[in-house]
């Protein structure tokens, strides 16, 4: 069984009316709940539990982590923030949902600042399929629409995707590529655009879909030998000059 | 006249004979005297120096930042690390050789722990090219020889690569991806392998043709608009139910 | 000098009024007019010409190759389709245009069926940046309207693209990826989207303006060495059970 | 079930005595005795069969092509190899092996010459991982050896890969991108260097592995909604001046 952690800064719930309101029990319980029929065992995990709630023995017995930030950025613990990087490049699937671009677990994987155009209007946004027979899409017809979203706009200031598998196209003008996969050590990790707060994305049935796929297909790969990162000192397989 | 600064952390060059015999005035110094023909304006930079001779006015107006370190890379300090990496994602190129590869500005470039294997057993490298139509190999055959460098072994870790320009053959038996491209932010970045402080690899002629091709290669493109990073709150190009 | 050949199927103009009265020299006679001041030397070519006016000594003498078919892609003769797509291999650029899409030499280069949705409706076109730095874009802004042009939806049945450049916004709802970079052997590729005939495209200075800095882009690396393709018996570098 | 069919010329078994000894019911059928554990439904197909054993019906029912050829590329009819194309761009992966390079398939799915150097010398490979997350490689270490093998040298003429999972090192000096992932349409491809007839290599325990690992990557993905290729004219989700 797939043992998957959904992080949730856990804020605006807390400050903001209009948020409890959509996701009385937070986006990450709102998440969890869309889940439910996968069949993955879920751990909740918030910015204001101790350590994040994000303990070495969790990360070491989570196999997928999702990740939702936003206003609190700057509070994860540069050391939790090096325990999580550590774990995806080990191994661990990491989805990274939204206002998590400006993450600092993601931008020191991307090793970018991840930045880009935003604007919040009430505006419909229109994910396209670009990939069609990747497994994040299986499902997926060749495009869903949110009714309301927030605006994201390109320059989205990553590196190259390995694979591009969504785009959005936005009421007010903009495009953005809003599903994005990436390798990183042993670890799979994929960018995954909608969410703003304000609106019932999560509530969404493409979006979780979405969401269960990509955990699925982040999952580490098992019976592997190769430790990672593997380094170190290494004997010679032919004769050289200099036995060492 | 392409602006070039070439970084040298300039340790070995002081404790160690060999490297001082091979290298009297320094690695940076030998790159440097290779690339004369070229015509490129050159500024040296050492570890030693105040800012390590990095200041952010040398920045601002260097085109391309060569960088070789090894033995001191946790001396570099952290400020200077931000600076150099804002710079790469600003448009600067980056060319890190050799046991840059941990520096603290590729790993932060790359997200990934950067790691290999390695020897040091005075064994054969032969390079091979596998991308014959790129710029930095322009005037290379099909392969080159060093008969004495260090070993690296896959695995690399590091992202996909954008290209793949070069891969090496080891005498003990290893292979090597050592031609390698990235672009970050506005930034082109070329790894290559070579450059064992106690072999006379930077005068060779293949290594500095390459070092030269890929200087040009990673100089940033005049006349371009969009700023680096490019960010912020966007009007909307077409009506949306929220005017902002 | 540049050697550019512009080559256009010239049908429309024929059979067109509207497509007369817009490009009264035929698209290609406008994209030449366009191209003037960068100082490229510019052959036109036409479907109806002997060989399709591309013979074997005019591709040998071509650094560019600009291509615009749409409704007699099958009457392109296979023999010179075979020429073409060598020449490319060997290094000679190829730029794609519009409805180039489903021409014999872009389909043979990228192996897949290179399908997409369209529509031709009047409809606004806005082509947005996504690699800012990217030599294609120089001296283009975040993005450009096209005010009338025909759609192109995704999905865009390509192999991933090497560098994605350009993604275009659809007022009918719909995105695509607009600008695309693809290598095949010595030959650099570049598709570019717009240019539906019966909008005058060819007369758009930002559309000129990437047209030019493509075929920059796409021209052969001069002093290569590695012919192309390189291939044959080999003989060992290193001592091998059996001499050959 | 996966369903997988094994497609061998199995010329040499015929008219090579070495190859006979070595591959008594040929190299299709020891490749199939060596995925026997895997549960796979196996088919055999070979090119002397009425339509080379590839019947429009068997290639809906394969989910998994499995090809090698070599002497005989020439002798398979065109019509068939559209029809292999197709169904690869539907989704039916697609494993070529070691001079499948040159098969009329491969070279018409990659869009290059595919073309390589070669020498037969009895030397020895040592395949070096260098994705060491990829499910391909699952259960395989660092690097495993091939006592005598055909040498392949780069350049090798294909596309970017998608993926590099895996690299060859060769006793008489030469290296290879010997295990290279692409996507062409809704079908994934996987290129495996080693498999020279003369040598024992589909007897090789890591070899099958791999072979077995790369079925199962290849193979579509079930649930998919958007057909391949999708294409054609298209209404538009937003009012646009020409309604269609």
């Amino acid at each position: 069984m797939l043992r998957v952690t959904i992080w949730n800064e856990n804020r605006h719930e807390q400050n903001d009316e209009t948020v409890a309101r959509i996701y009385p029990r937070g986006m990450h319980g709102a998440i969890s709940e869309g889940l439910e029929p996968e069949g993955f065992s879920i751990t909740l995990a918030t910015l204001d539990q101790p350590e994040h709630g994000l303990t070495e023995e969790l990360l070491q017995n989570t196999d997928v982590l999702i990740w939702w930030g936003h206003t609190a950025h700057d509070e994860v613990r540069d050391e939790i923030v090096e325990r999580v990087h550590k774990r995806v490049l080990e191994g661990m699937g990491f989805i990274a949902l939204h206002s998590a671009h400006y993450s600092k677990v993601f931008k020191k994987l991307m090793g970018t600042t991840c930045s880009l155009l935003w604007r919040v209007a009430d505006e419909k946004e229109r994910l396209w399929v670009v990939n069609p027979a990747h497994p994040i899409v299986q499902g997926i017809d060749r495009f869903f629409e949110l009714e309301q979203e927030e605006m994201y706009g390109e320059v989205f200031d990553i590196p190259e995707p390995d694979e591009l598998v969504l785009l959005s196209w936005f009421q007010g003008g903009e495009v953005f590529r809003s599903g994005c996969t990436f390798r990183r050590g042993h670890g799979k990790i994929f960018y995954f655009r909608p969410g703003h707060e304000t609106y019932p994305t999560y509530h969404n049935a493409n979006v979780i879909r979405i969401i269960a796929n990509s955990v699925r297909w982040a999952a580490p790969v098992p019976d592997l030998i190769i430790p990672a990162p593997s380094y170190g000192p290494w004997p010679s397989q032919e004769p050289v000059p200099v036995q060492v």
